[in-house]
């Protein structure tokens, strides 16, 4: 049984601060991510909220990235979703802990659409 | 231990495949459940694929809503995340399910961001 999408729910915890509050810092790490990852970007937004915090998405052909930060407590919360088999989602998630300075994290891998044989019919 | 966030993972099955393959019908199910649910919409970004599927996410002051299709199988992926406590995600679910028609789903609820007391210090 194969799953149409696969999600990688990051917790990103004790990160550099002022990555976590800088909206082209955040930017560029997910777009690294995305590009490393051998994604096809197609847009992004993102904003800033008063007093900090940022949430950000990157949508790719095969997906999307985002992040929610919270820099007050050092916390992003990051979920990486992919589908099809030239993405590396893997290959993402260590750039967003490299570029975020998270000195720690937890990984949550998710399968989406896990079809049974009656719904797999062919395209 | 509070969370700082709340997300909803919603696996949509046997849904109305023309409504998972029309832009407008899904970009207004996604803004109906953010107001429903209490929501303040900030941006939206929808993308088509070819020959089948949308995925498209809106950015929400609480966090955001997205969803991916497979028009082709009838399903579809969406998540809810929201912070905070006056936004109710369960609606934004609710409606969800209504407007795509699903006759199957399933919920995995997550919570984001369960910080330790040393890392719970006032904003």
């Amino acid at each position: 049984m194969n799953a149409l999408g696969k999600q990688l729910l990051m917790e990103l915890k004790d990160c550099n601060k002022e990555v976590l509050n800088d909206v082209d810092a955040l930017r560029n790490a997910l777009l690294a991510a995305a590009n490393e990852a051998g994604a096809t970007v197609l847009g992004e937004s993102f904003h800033r909220f008063n007093p900090h915090g940022i949430s950000g998405v990157v949508i790719i052909a095969e997906s999307h990235l985002f992040i929610h930060t919270w820099p007050e407590y050092g916390y992003a919360a990051a979920d990486i979703f992919t589908c099809g088999d030239t993405v590396k989602p893997e290959k993402a998630a260590e750039i967003l802990i490299s570029k975020l300075g998270a000195r720690h994290h937890s990984i949550v891998e998710m399968q989406r659409g896990t079809l049974g044989v009656e719904q797999s019919e062919s395209a």
